[in-house]
């Protein structure tokens, strides 16, 4: 199967650039099943990094236009490459493809791993929106807490080792004084770092790598050929009528 | 005081036209306390009517930037004029005046003159972003249900007594079978049509017009002096940090 | 338009006195709109502060029977003046005008600014009753904390500085601890000390006055034409059918 | 042990009259435990039923003034002989001996029996009041719903056979449409009138007759030697610290 | 009424030994209403004490055998001698007379005590089983927390004193920290200890001795004539049709 | 990697004999990723099918063994083969690989594909214990009901087209009166039947087949590296201290 993760933002443009897709890109094929090939696409315009509703919002248009030429090219399946799922209800009004929300994907994982999850984050402008997902992803009943690194995400591979201490120092108090038993890392960068087996081995719980975990999500859909239900997001009535273009909904 | 009104979408251009701007600028002037001044005003570009996520989202950019310039131009609230809010969290980021959605401003009404509303939307499309609208403005637990006219936007005005005899029929049941006891008008071209008086008396229960409830709520703010809370809504960090317009945030 | 604000007890009668009285009254018609007036009066026995529930049952009678008053001297709406809306839900069976409680209407208002809210009640004893009160107003999913200042409320008064900075000290530990983005003054005393707008500027959140809140409250729904849902208020099923003075309810 | 059944209005001053203070008090020895002794006293003011928020709060003063004297003379227990448990929380304020409310007994007798009771309660104007009781018992999660035997309380027991085959009628909707699979009698009058077994035995469920509900929680709670928690329901601060009588709160 | 209290592990065969089942019952009858006669037994199999959901379930099929034995020798009500009520909703599918399990019994009598109650279990690994518990009983929402006394079972007998304080502190906690106003002992050792007077006279809130709430709740429901509902437990299928013993099910 | 999939109940000796594990086996086999290797098997003794609370846990004992012996076997992960998972928690605290119960893959997968999804169970008595499976995997706030095909287990296979005709039925029921817009088989059987996918054609919506949702959770799991917590699901006290045999631990 052919499964492309797309980046809502400019990332090659950026200061990670182009070799971080290339090493994104390398790292889920091979954590993919076989038979597996993931594609890491970026988005031409938006915002750096996603650290804010503000940004978030800014990069759904871009990422819409994305998911829906992904669709048209073939795949089977699209991931948004951020854990704030922009777009996430737009884009499965707009294709039939499974659209993967590695933010909602890992929290349903979380859900099966334990009675109570935390989730760590960048910064805490992040901190309500994510609550606000996972009331989406219907699971807020089992989140503990969403903690704060305090990292931009630019600034998460700027030092990895210190990142992963930090990581490690939000996700202790998670553990003790939230209670939380699973850990997600609440952010693609924090996800690619390659520090979630370190720091499960010294909390002692498992610790959600969101990329790896929205990889298996859409693995998992498109063997079962599942996608989400159209009755719960239809195509927007406008474009059902008329067979258009979604530009022409625009004015 | 000075409010603006800015509907999210390119109103003057489409089928309702520059008349239907100003016929509700006439209206919200008329529904408005002495000394303040409401001045309505669409954006130019976005969809023409928002009945889905999609269209939503793709309102936002330049919801946003009208926002912003409401700042700029010396407003002192602005209300987004569509009953879903579209970018609500994310103005609060980036403006200080405060930013009044209709949706969570009828919600918070209605809560406080019964114990169970109903929304009345216009398509099914809108029924599950209305019930997270619910959450988001926390008052789910009193959510008798989202009940669906089943009449596009752009046709509610074509027939206004049959756009009132379905949402009264549709009232109804909210009542009968949800047992609502407050009803809202989920969107603000239903609003705007001057029928919830009647199906209020028909239906021996409150109609909220969002329109009216929204111009309230903003007069309200600006006379107590209060704004959204920046620790809840805050700005974005990059903005923050280097004191940059919003646009630089984007690359 | 014309709106009684009643205090639940004879405020006239106790240390506060009559002076106080008039006090409340000058400040409510100087944060009203233009056209609203507003008169304060209390009513001649009950409670000399309420700070239990025991007072807060023991004001109703009394309030229930100014209420119906203010209905026939045709006063437009009513604010029932204690934090804790004592009688709220009765005084709606028995009339048509707006009644607000002061508490309902600043919980629905804070609700609007952020995402999660503290009160800042007077004694220990009220925490139970203003959480019931947050879910009865339907926002309970936002109540973040009561927190308690240990200040009586006739002792708030005599050292207004000293009153505000426990105030302020106990709002820092809900925006801290609690992680409350907004403040409510959960006494109606505490809220006509005039101290919201010094610990908004030093704690970083709004803070609501809750008598501001209510005036605000009631002349919007004036102006809109609204009260409360008769469904869900109904009339005392003996008063309906024999057209009764509620007096008769009573053997 | 000696319970006092305290009924808040002037029963014997009614149209059931003074012989059914007494057929109530028959009834409720008859279904005591060997030892208990059960004395059944009515208020001589307040209202001739309870049928609304408002006829249930002025039911309070009186109540009230009763419970402390019923500690004052001795007994070990006081039931308020209404559903609506009017004072509940007052009067544990006030007093140390366990106050048994018979609508949060039984609510909480039914979340022991099944998953999923509706109250069948007299009129539409309590369905909220007793909704707000099962939150405040703290088993909303468990009500399935409250249904109307639209029967006013002073006329349940001109036609026994009339109500008990309405209340029945009313309680096959709960069980069918509602997935009950337990009903309460949400009311005194209905409790007394000795139709739970039958009901019971034609709706396949157990149906619980709240004044026995009330007699047994009250037996168990003085057999072992527990009462409410004066940290929840703490004495009145002014009581507290004049050691005053609770009426000097009063001006 | 003759009232079976069934231990669902070996204890005679135990640590505790035959001594302490006598004990047991030697308590129980003493905590007795006059008339009521309370048979403690134990299962010949299962687990030395239950500290996991391993154990819990490996303690069923014993128990379950040791109630349908109970009620076919004439008992009129069966309680399940753990707090974590093994089997129970499998028990009541079996049989007709009341199956009390302690746990749920004091988590529905907390709840009438106060607003918030914790429990106090022996060891981390019961923490979730509990908050399960308290969902099951339909009184989560008044749950504040499950906190640790972290000593094994069967070592609670060895110090009392030293246990009693344990208990002590770590109530304390509840109280202080997670603003709980009534606990529970959550381990039937513990209730069994004698010390729920003295912990609950230092700490100044009601503790419950789970097997005398049990016991209660035993006697209430047969003085009342109630028993479980069969909608909300009915007789497995398998056995209704064939009017088999329940071993026949097995393969 | 190497899954077994474990029949909590001697299918093998029952009416639908070694010929359907073998046809499990070869399906499961048929689902799998390229390099997964799905063995069934069946335990000795147990329920003939499992429609009650009580069957569920009389197949605890024999399957947790069966879990042991798959650790001990080098298996990679166990699914339970029975949609209610029984046993789930219990093995997860005796064994370090991912023991998966299809009820809580299935009710995850849901939450992802929409936003209220309904369980079509086989028999009315297995409602309750499904609505505590949602409530256990944390989505219980998506659950829009659990409705009943009224077919035992055991009939299931019968006429499958009949099976087929009825699962639709009651699916529609959901799809139109609960406002589920995803459906989950909620029985094993019932999901081998091979009809997922014609029901979800007739009724569009996604059609969960819990058998492949489990192994696509298994696969998962395996190929990150993840487990449940055992901070979650500790290893039972006695075992970890005395690393003794889970045996040692019943008398």
């Amino acid at each position: 199967m052919k499964i492309q993760y797309l980046v809502p933002g400019p990332m090659s443009k950026g200061p990670m650039g182009k070799k971080e897709v290339l090493r994104r890109q390398a790292l889920l094929n091979q954590w993919a099943f076989p038979g597996t090939e993931v594609t890491v696409v970026d988005v031409p315009e938006g915002p750096a990094s996603i650290e804010s509703a503000y940004e978030e919002l800014m990069a759904v248009p871009a990422t819409l236009k994305g998911i829906q030429e992904a669709e048209r090219d073939g795949f089977d399946a699209v991931i948004i490459g951020c854990f704030g799922d922009p777009g996430l209800e737009a884009a499965r009004e707009l294709v039939e493809i499974p659209v993967i929300g590695p933010g909602e994907s890992s929290l349903l994982l979380a859900a099966g791993l334990g009675h109570h999850f935390s989730v760590i984050t960048v910064l805490d402008s992040l901190v309500a929106p994510q609550e606000q997902q996972a009331f989406r992803a219907g699971v807020l009943a089992k989140l503990a807490s969403v903690r704060v690194a305090e990292i931009p995400v630019l600034e998460l591979m700027n030092d990895i080792d210190a990142s992963r201490r930090r990581v490690e120092a939000v996700g202790a108090e998670a553990v003790e004084r939230d209670r939380a038993d699973v850990l997600l890392l609440g952010c693609m960068t924090m996800s690619f770092l390659g520090i979630s087996d370190e720091v499960s081995n010294r909390l002692g719980v498992p610790v959600i790598n969101a990329g790896r975990a929205a990889l298996k999500a859409a693995e998992g859909l498109v063997a079962q050929g599942l996608t989400h239900s159209k009755k719960a997001f239809p195509t927007p009535p406008k474009l059902r009528k008329k067979q258009s273009q979604p530009e022409e909904v625009l004015a």
